[in-house]
Order: C-alpha cells, then sequence, then structure tokens
C-alpha cells in the first residue's frame, strides 16, 4: 500500500505535513490540481511580479494553519476526533475550488454566482465519489455542524483562510509589510461554548494584524494598477462575449467558447454535469491564451483591447473619494472619439467609472472574542485603546475613471 | 516626461532598482513582459508547489544583482562607464528571451537549436527597434566586447545568472539549502587583466556555492519526478505533431499550430520575420490549454498522455547508474501490451528509456580564480583541499526508465 | 596607510559599510567599544533570552541606516556633503554613548540627569580629542545645525534611532511582530524646506510602525516581568548606598564605588575628568559581578534582594489602572512582617508600588508630515483614518505592585 | 498549582516550548541561570558585534530541537518513553553547564580539566537535589543508557548540540553561510538497531552541513583576531596568577581570587562543595569587570595587556602552515625589547607563537550511517562522490605568530 504520509516542501512555513489519506486523496484530485493553474491574485502580477502563486498553494497553506490549529486547541484539552479533523483539513482544502479563471477578477462575470456556492456543489459532487467521506467537511463549511469553532477556523473574523492568504500574498509580493505572525495568532486560539476565542494576550497581535491586512488592501488588492488590469480584463471578455452574440467566430477553447457564448448561474452548474466539467476544465490559461489570439481579432475593440493587456499598456485609472466629474468626463470622451476608428457606440470601452469598496471593515469586528484569565469573554473592541468601532464599522468606497492608452 | 526610475518589490532581494532609461523600456517591451508566463521551472510546480516563478523574474533577479557588481567592482576603481553599465543590465534582463514554452523542458524541441542562439536573433531586432541602444549589450553576451569580465558577470562559472536562479529556484521551491550567499560573493568580486576574480576569501563561500548547486541539481532540477513529467510533455508535443502529419485537426492556438505543422531551425527564425513573431506570442499557456483540450482527443494515445499530465497521472520512473536490463524492460513490455488500445507501434509513448546527465561538474572548475592578498591569481581547485579535480571533471550521467501508468 | 573602509557582519542588516575614516575612527574608540558590554535592554533577556544584543551593536545599526538614508536623499536630489553626511553618522553612532550600566533601568540613578545630557558632554571630549572633527556631529545632536532634517533624523518622530531599536529588539527578542520596514520607510524620506518628509503612500506605513511600537512597548519594553526585574535591581543599588553611607565595607570594583558611594549631578562629571573617566570604566559587568558578591552580605536586606535577581526570583508584580487599595496593601504588609528577619524599617524593599508610563503616544504625531504628489504637506493624523489624536496624545499610565518572593 | 507548560521566544527558531516539569525545573535553576552570563563564543564579538549570545540560550536551543527529534523518531514508531524523552531533554540543557567564563576561550586554564567532566560533577550534583530525577539524563549524557542513539543525539557526528550551535553562531554572527537545514536534517533521523540512521535522501544535506561547519571554523572559530583575542584573555589571567603568586594584592571578586591563586583539577571540584560553589559563581563578568581594573595594574605587564584588551588593540597575529622561521622571531624580538620598560623576562607576554587546529575533520566520519530504502546501512563516505576519507581524515594545523602593538 502506498505510503501517503508526506512533506511538501512550502517557502512561506517551511514543510507542510500531509496527516490523512483522505488529505492525500484530496490533494491529488484533478479538481483541486486545477488550482495549480489559477493564479491567487489574478493580474497582481503585472504591479508585483514575484505575485504568481496558486490558489492550490494557499490551499496548501490552509491546510499547515489547521494542522496547527488542531494541536493547539488539542493541547488545550479541546477534544477534537479524527474525523473532525480531517473534516476541517478538507473544508480549507476545498474552500476555493469554486473560484474560476483569474479568481476573484471574473467572479460572478464567467458564471453568474459567488465562487462559494460553486465551492458547495463541487463538494457535493466530491463527496458523492468519495463515498461519503467529505461529510463533516460539507457541515463544517456550510457551518451546520454542530461546533461553530470549526466554521469559524474556515470563515470568520479570523480565520485560517485569511491568515494564509495575508500571509502568502504578503510573501510573494514582497510587501512584507503584510506579514502576519500566524505562529503566535494560532498558538493563542482557544474554544468556549463551542465559540472561538482568543487569550486576552493576543490583543496586539490581532490589532497588528487589522493594520496589516489594512495595509494589504491599499497597497496590493485594491492598487490601483491592478485594477486597471482587472478592468481590461472584464472589458475584454465584456466584448468578447458580444462579438459572439453578434455571430463572429472567436478562437477560445470548447470548454471557455461554452461560457462565452451564454452566461450561466451557478444553479444551471450545479444541474448540468457536462456544464461543470467544462467549468472544471477551466483555468487561467484558456483565457491568456484566447486574449493572445484576440489581439489579432478584426474587431478592432476586442483587438484594442487584448493588444493593451498582452503588452501591458493598461488603463490609466485616477482613484478618488468623491465621483468624477461630468464636465471632466465629457473632455475625455471628446478626445477620445477624436482617435481613428473609435465609434461613440464602443466609448464604454474606452472611458468608464466605477466603484472599489473596501470591505475589510464593515464587518463585525466585535465578532472577535478575548479570554481573559478569568475566563470572561470580551469583544476585541472594547479591549483595543485603538481600534473606534464607528470608525472601522464604514466601509472605504472609491470612484475610479478609467481611459484607455492610445 | 515620465520618471522611469522605479523600485520592484521582489520577495527575494526585497527591492530591485530600475537605475536607467534603457532598463525601463526593456522591462516595459512586451518580448519581455512574454516571460510572465514561462515559468522558470518548466513542470517543477508539480513536485514543488511554490515553483512557479517566472523567467521574467529571474530577469529582473539578474538585474539587480548586475547593480550589485557595478556598484562593488566601482568602488574597487575597476572603471565602468554608465554605458557598459547599461550593457550588462540589458545583456542579463535578456540574456533568457529565447525561451519558449517549459523553458528548458521543450528546448531544441518546438524549433531545433539552442534558447541562446534564438536570444541573439531577438537581441538583434529589438537593436534595431531601439536604434542600437543595445549594441554594448550584444557584445558582452556574445563576447566580442573587449572586457572579457562583463560576459563573464553574464555567463561563466559563477556568473550572476547561476546566482540568481540558484537562489530564486531555492527560495520558490522551498529547497532552502540551496540557498547561495550572493551579496558575500559578489563583494567578494574584482577584476585582474580584464578578467573576472575574487578575493581568497571566497574560497569557502564558492565551496558552499558549488555544494548548493549540486543539491539542487539533484533535488529539484533532475528530481525524479521532474523528470518524468518533462518527459510526458516531450511525448505529448511528439505525438500531436505525429497526428498533424498524419492529417489530423488538433486544436491549438495558431501560432503553437505553426510549430507542431513543421519543426523550424533557429535559422529559419531569424530569417523569416513572421515566423518570429509566431514564436513570440508561445508562452506555457498555448500548450497548457491545447493539452487540456486534448484530453478528449479520439487519439487513444494522444488523450491517454494528456490526461497523464493533466491529472498529474506521471510516469513511473526508475533511476539508475546502469543501462537497464533488457529482460526487464521485455517484461514491461508484455504487461503494457495487455492493456486494451495498446497498440505496439506505440509502445514507445507508453514504455521508454533515456539518459539525463548532470552537466554541473564536467565545466572547468579552475575557470574560477581567485586573487591572493599579494595580488597573485590561483586557481580555485588549487586551493581548496576539499574539492579534487579528477572527481569533480566527471559528469554523471543516469539513465531512466518511464512506464505509464495505466 | 590602513585600509579602514571595512564591512561588518550583522545578523540583521548582513552587512554594514564603514564609509570614512572619522566613522572608523569612532568605532575603534574605547569609549565606544564600552557599549559591547551594555545590553540594550538591560535586565529583559531574564525575559526574552535572546535579548542580549548590546547598545554598540544599535549604534552600528543606526549607523546603517544613516548610509540608507544619505544615499535615498541624495539620490532625490537633496544635497548633502561629504561632512553633513559623517556628523550624520558620527552623530547617530554617538547618540547613547552616555548611556552607563543597563541602559535605562539605572539612567538618572547612578548620575543624576539624562544619558543625552552624558552623551553631549562626552560628544563634546571626544571632539576635543579628535581635533574638531565631531563639530558637526554636535550641532546635528543639539539641534543647532540650520538644516533640520539632519536633527530630525537623529531624534525625532520616526528617526533612525527608533527604526533601529525596534527592529533589532524584535529581532533578538523574537517578537517578530515588531519588525518595521525600515528599507520602505527610508525609501520615503524626503526634505522640504529643511524638514523631513515622507511620501504620502508612506501613510500605511507609518500606521504599521506606530502599531508595531505600540506592540513592542505592552509586550516587551513595559512587560510586567521586565518591570520587576528592574525594580529588583534599583532596590539592590539604593540598599548598597545606604548601606554604604552607614558604613558597611560593600565589595565593588573602584570605579563603580565612587558612584555607590556619593550621587553625582551630570554637571559635576562635566567638569571632573577623573569622575567622567570612572563612568567611562563603567558597564553591566562591574554591577553584576558586584551582586553575585552581594548575595553573601551579611545585611540580610542586601543578600535578599541580591540573590533574588541571581537566582531569578523576581517580585511578584500586579498591573493595573487604577491605584492599588490600601486595604490590600495593608495586607501584604503584614504577611510580610511575620517572615524571619524582616524589619519594618526595611519593608519598602520587599513590598512597594509605582507607576509606569507609555510615553509614546503623548508626544505629537502631528510631526510626522507627508507630502503629497503635488507637493502639499500634510500631517500624519490628518490623512490617516485610523489614528486619532486624542486617543494617541493620552499617555497610558499603570500602577504596579511589587512584593517579594520569600 | 503553577502551570509550567510555557513558551518561550526565541529569534532562531521562532517559539521553543518547556514540555514538562523537570524542563521547566531545570530551566529555573540558577546554576542554568548562571550560563545567561556566558557568552557561547567568548570574545568573538569583537570581531562578529552580533555574537553576544550565551550558552544559556544553546541550551534551549538543544532543547528545541530535542522536541523535534523526538517528535520524529515517534512518528516513526520508533518507541521513546516520557521517561527517556525527559532524559535526553535534560542531558542536553546541562551538556554545557560545565563552561567557565568565556567558554571554550579559558577551557582547562581556570580548571585543569574538560568542561565535560565538570558537566558530569554538577549533574550528579543536581541530580542529588533533584531527588534522582536526573538519572537518565546521566546515564544518556554517559554512554551508558541502552539505547545508544539518545547519546548520540547529545554528542555524535551529527548532533544536536551541533546543529543548534552551527545554527546560532551562524545566525549570531551574520555569517549567514554557517546555516543547517537543522529541520531537514532532523526529519530525516532515524533508528536501527539502537544506532542513530539518516535516510539516504540525507546525503547531500550532510555534505552541505559539514560543508556549513568547515565555513564556520575558517571563518568564525578560528578566525585569526579572535584567536588573537583569545590568546590575549589567556596571558592576562597567566600574569595575573603569577603576580599573586609573587605577592602582589590584586583585584577580583572572591570567587574568581580562589581560582586565579590556584589551578585547582576537576577532580577538586568535585571533592570540594565550596569549591564547586565559588566555580558556580563565576561568569564572563567576573573576569571583564577584573581586567578593567587591572589596566590601572601597576605591573606594567598586566596593565598593557589588559588595556589592550578592553582597548581592542589586540595583538598582530599571523597564521601559517609552517613554523614560523626563528630569524624572523628574531628580529621582532629585538624590536620589542626597544620599547620602553619591557624586560626579557616577560617578552614571552608580548611575542609568543602557538598552534591552532581544526579537528573538525579527523574525526571518523564513517559514523554518519545512511539508510537506504531497502534498509541496508552504509557509511556516509561510501555514499558521497564528493568527500574523500583520505582528505578529510587529516586535522588542518596552523601555526600562529603573536606580536603586541604598542
Amino acid at each position: 500500500m502506498q505510503n501517503k504520509k508526506k512533506i511538501i516542501n512550502d517557502p512561506v512555513y517551511g514543510f507542510i505535513g500531509i496527516p490523512s489519506n483522505l488529505v492525500f486523496d484530496l490533494i491529488s484530485h484533478p479538481w483541486l490540481g486545477r488550482l495549480r493553474n489559477i493564479r491567487q491574485l489574478g493580474l497582481t502580477h503585472l504591479v508585483y511580479p514575484g505575485a504568481v502563486h496558486t490558489r492550490f498553494h494557499h490551499a496548501l497553506g490552509t491546510l499547515h494553519l489547521s494542522n496547527l490549529a488542531i494541536e493547539t486547541l488539542r493541547s488545550k484539552e479541546i477534544p477534537i476526533s479524527e474525523e473532525e479533523a480531517d473534516g476541517l483539513r478538507a473544508a480549507l482544502l476545498l474552500h476555493d475550488i469554486g473560484h474560476g479563471p483569474f479568481s476573484h477578477s471574473l467572479e460572478n462575470v464567467l458564471v453568474k454566482g459567488s465562487h462559494e456556492h460553486i465551492t458547495q456543489i463541487i463538494m457535493e459532487k466530491l463527496n458523492h465519489e468519495f463515498g461519503g467521506r467529505l461529510q463533516t467537511a460539507i457541515e463544517i463549511f456550510n457551518n451546520t455542524y454542530p461546533k461553530n469553532y470549526l466554521h469559524q477556523l474556515v470563515s470568520g473574523q479570523l480565520d485560517l483562510d485569511r491568515l494564509d492568504y495575508l500571509n502568502r500574498d504578503s510573501f510573494y509580493t514582497g510587501v512584507s509589510e503584510g506579514v502576519v505572525s500566524f505562529d503566535r495568532i494560532i498558538k493563542m486560539l482557544n474554544v468556549k461554548e463551542q465559540e472561538l476565542v482568543l487569550e486576552e494576550k493576543a490583543l496586539y497581535s490581532i490589532e497588528k494584524f487589522l493594520i496589516a491586512r489594512r495595509l494589504m488592501y491599499w497597497q496590493v488588492y485594491l492598487h490601483k494598477t491592478v485594477i486597471a488590469s482587472e478592468q481590461l480584463l472584464l472589458k475584454i471578455v465584456e466584448r468578447a462575449r458580444q462579438r459572439i452574440q453578434l455571430g463572429d467566430k472567436i478562437f477560445a477553447s470548447p470548454s471557455l467558447l461554452i461560457f462565452l457564448e451564454k452566461i450561466y448561474t451557478t444553479v444551471e452548474l450545479s444541474e448540468n454535469e457536462s456544464l461543470l466539467e467544462a467549468f472544471l476544465n477551466l483555468d487561467d490559461t484558456d483565457l491568456w491564451t484566447s486574449i493572445k489570439v484576440w489581439t489579432y481579432s478584426e474587431d478592432k475593440v476586442l483587438s484594442d483591447l487584448s493588444k493593451a493587456l498582452v503588452n501591458r499598456n493598461l488603463y490609466r485609472i485616477e482613484l478618488q473619494k468623491e465621483e468624477f466629474a461630468k464636465i471632466q468626463i465629457q473632455e475625455y470622451k471628446e478626445l477620445i472619439l477624436q482617435k481613428e476608428g473609435v465609434l461613440e457606440e464602443n466609448l464604454g470601452y474606452y472611458l468608464f467609472q466605477g466603484r472599489t469598496r473596501n470591505l475589510t471593515y464593515n464587518q463585525n469586528l466585535e465578532n472577535i472574542n478575548l479570554q481573559k484569565k478569568n475566563g470572561d469573554i470580551l469583544p476585541f473592541l472594547e479591549l483595543s485603546d485603538f481600534f473606534n468601532s464607528t470608525e472601522i464599522a464604514n466601509p472605504i468606497e472609491k470612484h475610479f475613471l478609467c481611459r484607455f492608452r492610445f
């Protein structure tokens, strides 16, 4: 029999252990392997060239953190059965399996619906294939498992998903300021009445975690050049679909073509086996290969946009708190319409505005609970001198304006 | 005017400075940008999931090391003009531009000839486009520039290319033992009669560099699973070409199709503008996208092999110093021919042997020269108690045998 | 002639360069060398065993950061002459030369006055010895040099002293959360009208710097066990002096004895050459050696306290925001007086309270100025959504109560 | 009851766990605490300013590695009882407890005999105090415990002591090339017939370990300036003793005085309780404090040497493979005798030669055993293409010549 207890090298954590057969079988499954070609941060590598790490690697990272968390909680005499442990690990390994090409950039665009919903659909299929071995993982993921804290480790204010992605993204972008003391935070975890709590002395670590997250948002996730490249990608997909609907023959891999020809919903995905299979064929490479071909398109818009992306000649972008003045937009419009071959009907591909929101702060930070030495539980916000609920409750919204660079 | 002096975040070195307009313009050029989608280590990420770094990033890394080397040498009063400095930087930035999809894995396969030759062809074209600004870079690269040491920094026993790739590959694979003290080695560089030398006290650092390189070879570059996956890729390309020649219609991006339909030489590449353009359209994504489509091929061989790669069901591989016994191979043959649908004429796709060589050691290590405090130059091998020329002069060759996993 | 351009290995920064003869001569001077035996964090190593780094090493660290800052500012075309550069470097190298044994722990105790004043006295003496070569350094240190920003780099809200000590202290304690992106912050430095400013995009880095500092205060500098050990040291010195005044013969090195027999002021230090020489003989070892001998003292108090420190049997300490209740103190008192041999007159050595203040926040953070792309200068607090002037303006004061462990 | 399961921050490993009451009690014991003031590398910090780490910290480091090794071996189903585990941990924690001031520099000088012998004496005393709880630790240390591999982890070719000190010394000196992949090597440990073996794939890691060790020897442990400072320290102690025997009154702490007045053997130490107590009072600070006082000695030799050390005006040192020519020494002699106040009888303090040996390689490297996948055991040297037994069997000896700098 094959020895399935292995060790995987990881630049971030050193070594990641594979603690069980279930984990080994999941990591070997092609559906998880697909994430090897989906970059964690979409097009962010156009700004931070190191940021080419994949969703597959992130999934392994969360596995590692789950091993640490299980060890810590068990050492504090929280009983976790091997089945629950495997459920937690599987839930984390699979939590992003519903992502499509370029991760968040095309979420809700290639398929109508969230990647979490697609994850649920895929987990159910996998569970069938695995003869029910994923039942606990699914309950933990869906938050129907009685021990709440297991779900909170997968998805919560300070979950293992976030700990890994903040750490991993800051590692690979080289924005070292985003690094989070995952080991310290995990060592402070505890459970009270089935809810996740942290020891009181984790207070300053949490403050630092929140500040690191904030920094990563503005410096990486919402970096204006990153937004510009994502918008370009969106416009390219939009245009390709438009041309297809108008009857153009457009190069694409067969699976990609399916999702360009029609916009499906996650519900359709769950009901149509071959559609799901097509989705599970897709990764970043289908789009990139196609966009390179589209640079030769006879459609000026599609070719303009595709060239802009391939040649990294991204939109000029402005970001500001207020809406952009109509008069300014009008000026830009006129300039663009003077360019040769630009039709008024296609102006929206060359000039447009939008909004972006930093959703980090409108979530209820009170959900992070700290436990004092005497056992009392207090919400983080009551203990921190620094973080003020009113301020952090407001999501920060910015308007952006993109202009094509001719 | 645009400010072209920028700083790029790099997980390996912290920050990489862009010191000149020429460097900025090269980094912005689509031909260099193409390397963003060519992974430095081909399919090695199937073994080391972190090894997804790109040739583009490696090019930036060598740029950084060249900045350090220039600074060190100038501080030792070796006169290097700004033009020579830019020549060195450009030669390093461009040294791998001739690589095609999956780097070394498909070298000499997609196009007949070495990637260095293709690099020379592309550098000439670029020089034309850049109005001669790359003349010095080309001379340095081709070793026709009078100051030998500049070429030695690009390509030699201890060049900046190697320093970066050993460092970067060990960083991204997580095989931390391959890390090299690039900063210490660079600080020890000097020039004597236009030849690169190192201060004598670099002796132990060089020993460690050589041991690190040796370790990386056996642990990463010639890892048996890596060889198995590369062989699979080669067989897939071979089969696809065979089917096309037999008249099958096969899905591929237009540019890839060109190189599948016929095997061109580097000379043809240099003489045929549109052929070169097609080559410069290619990256890893064309092949991966196509291979995923080929998993549905009606040709059993192509579909078998493609599925094996996409599902990471790689060849079983054995490695040994001696050739494999005929009787053993015969046994395997018979087993395979019992599998349904395997024709004898296609056996070579399911079972084959080959050789791999660790070429690290047959190069003349005496070429690393050390300078004693009194100015005398001695070859490394005379100074090291440890490294013995006879042993390290023998390249290590291993035979491998690959069997398809049904 | 001796080559004074050297390189020093440093675990924190890799290599520290010695850029000038003046710097070399200062580093070689015994008065700076004395700091090799003064630990940066006093007795903190009793809690964080790695925290044994010295003031000498910190001085070298600030030298390194000054090299980086000079390079950055010059690259932004701020003219800094070689003499000014050397002045800045010397001011930083010498900024802590006035520290005595155990750094801050015994500040204002062994000698009446601040370590900064003693630094000024020593700098003047050194300047005399160096034939005036330290004139610029002294002016920069004293803030009489016209270019304000040079002083601000030595002593300000975000000076190089702080950047190094936060970084170095977090490195050596292993409290990795205190690490600060010194390189990024330094790269953002600029000068406007002779005042130090930072580029606007440094905003998040500054927030992180402030949070890291806050974390270091609570987790290291004001760690309750650290306070307990410092208080013990203070009480030991107090008791030794008391016994000497009462006529006891007490073991101590001759130089230490001088400062135990009488409390001198910094003014006396500046006027009395041999007194200054005695001070410059002192380091941590004089005290530790003596305290070990005092464990055998016939004076019960001195021997009790000395044993407690040497055996790391530190005071029990409680920390709280409010003053301690009289009734609680009374209870403790009675318990202690029951211990054999404890006289009421000596109770203050066994039980006492005090206050500690985190002075980090009562300094005017508005002094950190950011420069927008259009050149406008705005104080940090106006730009940050997160930091709120009213909250951070309040110093946080805590009361502590120490009880001897019998 | 006190919770003795704690976590200690460590810059090298992150966190070190205290897994048992025995370990907690040992770490809290003053005799181990004494190592907090004994620097691991004696005077090496005069060359590498970061190298101020202590024997105490090294002891904790070996504890951490023992935790990792126990975990690995148990996961490979080597049965290790909790008592054996604690025995191993205690043996490692205490293995250096017999070191005196400045570690190896004064070994066999302050007391006649090896530090290992003193360790054994102290372990026996401690065992008595601990009511026999150290019995297993003592047997493991003395290699009388039946399971050989436990002793080999404490003292062998690739023991945890070496793994920690190479790692820690390279970390603190900043000579990053000495870093060893302790985690990888430990994960490869196994046991066969009660002997320690490593998995075959550890081959390259061992090669790298040996090269790293070699590098540390030449770059740190036998660095010529380090030798010069150690020789100075030795001569100072020698002179102080000589003066005391001649009847001079010399300042020293009482405990130090005992060992200056007479040279005791380790046997005397074991038989004389109060002598052992005096020894256990000593650390680096006694010597440093005294040497500083001796700079004022009326004895010119003692004062010359002491000033040289305190002011870091170390011997000029030459190192070579051959003995030094008599004629050259004669020349130096004459020069020195011309210096004012130097008497011929004291010449040996100002000029002398000696030998130093790199003992790393004369130990039998065949003792590192590797286990092939089929279970066969082979000595390292048979498997490595690189390491050649004849070469590494020869210890490398160098002659040094020290001259006082007037």
